[in-house]
């Protein structure tokens, strides 16, 4: 094995940003990077449309140096198919980043909004970790007491019980190197805490992961956990299939924006309550702030050969620096040669189950 | 077929509590059954320890003759084996009622927490629904405009397509003739809206769903719905296996949980925010009921020969008086007969799927 990281730590870092996603457009993802290039020692590879991202950087950039403009012709649609889209564009902006990774132009990528291009690309262009069957997506999450990791949020929908073991380790290494938790603690999402209690997919995961794992072993499996255990800081590592992880995160969007719009509606019923909310927004301002997770810094296709830090749709400047910060800190802690590591010295799972 | 309902509509309504569970005892359950009896034509046969009911009954029965003590010498407690729980104890009062329902002797039963022990009790006592494989624990949540009712929230954990359509007709039916939807918008939860979208699962259930109705059909198929739409309001009815919506009930629950709770932090950081905040209570606490589904009514066991409302845990009396309510309504509109003969007229599924 190569000895990890040691080379790039003496190299400037370089990540390539595909600009031309977002819900609010590509100079809201320029202004972004240009954010997390002040005083910043990596160098930024913006790719996209010159035509486009040129008048922004040249109206802001004056004097930084660590943002480069990589010109990329093409733009993969939301609406398009992905895995066709990628063939037959092979200049679209997420592509070229890609690329650059591939190349050793670039040590990550970052890219907002459409993950099923995200997903294309990286794996596509860089293949999977080896050890690793299938992708994840790991959603990093406000909970009582600071953030928890859930994953797979989408990327692999019908998973087996040796998926859901992989993406422990996964989500164990980025909670550790990337989100700083010592041993994370990784439970499963289940219908009730007991042992006995899920679908058959996870009974047998949860005979997996309660094997007896190695002395100095990166993770403590706390046994399942059940959808409100999510976000009372039980948990740092919440691991279940693409499909539940997927309605997990809609569904707390939804109740999310629900509550606060209900509260709204209470606190503007009568017009006497006006005095008295108004000095309280700001405190109202800081709960939306913190429950946003399109805030908290993207969230990392993992399993892939390669660091990809997706964006949700609705980032705005703020959200597209932290996930740059977010690529930086993965690649400082070489999280794809921790994720390769970890499996290899992980027991072999029964090759019956 | 018995003409449905003819013949109890000239009859007293007969409803069996099982007063024995709940996190805050036999006398809350007590006090709820005795509100719902107040004003009320149904006979209420509280089922339970006379030694613990008696004096309740005693100290605020006075008049109300349409409350009956029923002796049950035995509880199942919230940590046994319901099945052999049902075997071993049938002087349980969860047994006693549902056999007072089989005897003719009651026409629902209503029981509060112990889900795992009013499933086997209705279960083996009355058997399902001719027609219906599985059964369903459906809830009813607040949306943005009213209520949608979830289901499965935890009977079946492992489905077949099959099994997601008989909940979809079932669902249908209880929003109709219990909640008071005219034609409800049935929704399939998935990763995504597109037909595309989904788990193996899904994809098949959605190709059931989609195969023309009648034309009288009970219910519109709206197509997959994403977590978050469930709380939007588009939808009335949200079908899922058990394992799912499971997580998306205490998800909702813990989402919900975290933001007051976060709420009460903001708005409690400085003291000079008190006297505002004041003012503004009674408006908090309604959107706290708002959102608590413990107090809609019960969740009712859908697909078993006989009516079940199954209450929340932390039920008070308030909510026990809910649930009366809403077995009243189900039994006045024979949600068992309808929903039988519902999937009688169902295009039979091609037998391949």
């Amino acid at each position: 094995l190569i000895p990890a990281g040691t080379d790039k730590a003496s190299k400037t870092m370089r990540i390539a940003v595909d600009a031309m996603g977002g819900d609010k457009g590509p100079p809201e993802v320029a202004r972004g990077v240009i954010e997390a290039a002040r005083g910043s020692q990596t160098h930024f590879l913006l790719v996209g449309d010159p035509a486009v991202l040129e008048p922004e950087l040249a109206r802001i950039r004056p004097g930084l140096a660590n943002v480069e403009l990589v010109p990329a012709s093409q733009v993969i649609e939301m609406t398009a198919q992905p895995a066709l889209a990628f063939k037959r564009m092979p200049d679209a902006s997420v592509v070229v980043a890609a690329r650059m990774v591939k190349e050793k132009k670039a040590d990550a990528i970052v890219t907002i909004a459409n993950t099923g291009a995200a997903m294309a690309a990286s794996l596509l262009t860089w293949g999977r970790i080896k050890g690793i069957d299938r992708p994840a997506i790991a959603v990093p999450l406000p909970s009582l007491t600071g953030t928890v990791v859930l994953l797979d949020a989408g990327a692999t929908v019908d998973c087996d019980p040796n998926n859901l073991f992989e993406f422990a380790i996964m989500g164990s290494v980025y909670a550790q190197n990337v989100v700083g938790v010592h041993k994370p603690r990784v439970g499963l999402i289940s219908n009730g805490e007991e042992e006995s209690k899920g679908n058959t997919l996870v009974k047998r995961t949860h005979a997996l992961l309660k094997q007896p794992l190695t002395e100095d072993s990166p993770f403590e499996f706390i046994g399942n956990v059940e959808g409100r255990d999510i976000f009372r800081g039980h948990v740092d590592v919440a691991v279940c299939d693409g499909f539940v992880g997927n309605v997990v995160l809609k569904t707390g969007e939804g109740v999310a924006e629900m509550v606060l719009r209900l509260i709204k509606a209470e606190l503007g019923r009568h017009a006497w309550m006006k005095p008295f909310v108004l000095p309280l927004m700001p405190a109202l301002r800081r709960l939306r702030q913190r429950i946003d997770y399109a805030e908290r810094g993207g969230a990392p296709l993992l399993g892939v050969n390669g660091i990809c830090i997706i964006g949700h749709g609705r980032s705005d400047a703020y959200a597209v620096t932290n996930a740059c910060r977010t690529a930086e800190r993965a690649v400082q802690n070489n999280i794809v040669e921790t994720s390769r590591q970890r499996v290899c010295e992980m027991p072999t799972p029964p090759p019956t189950i």
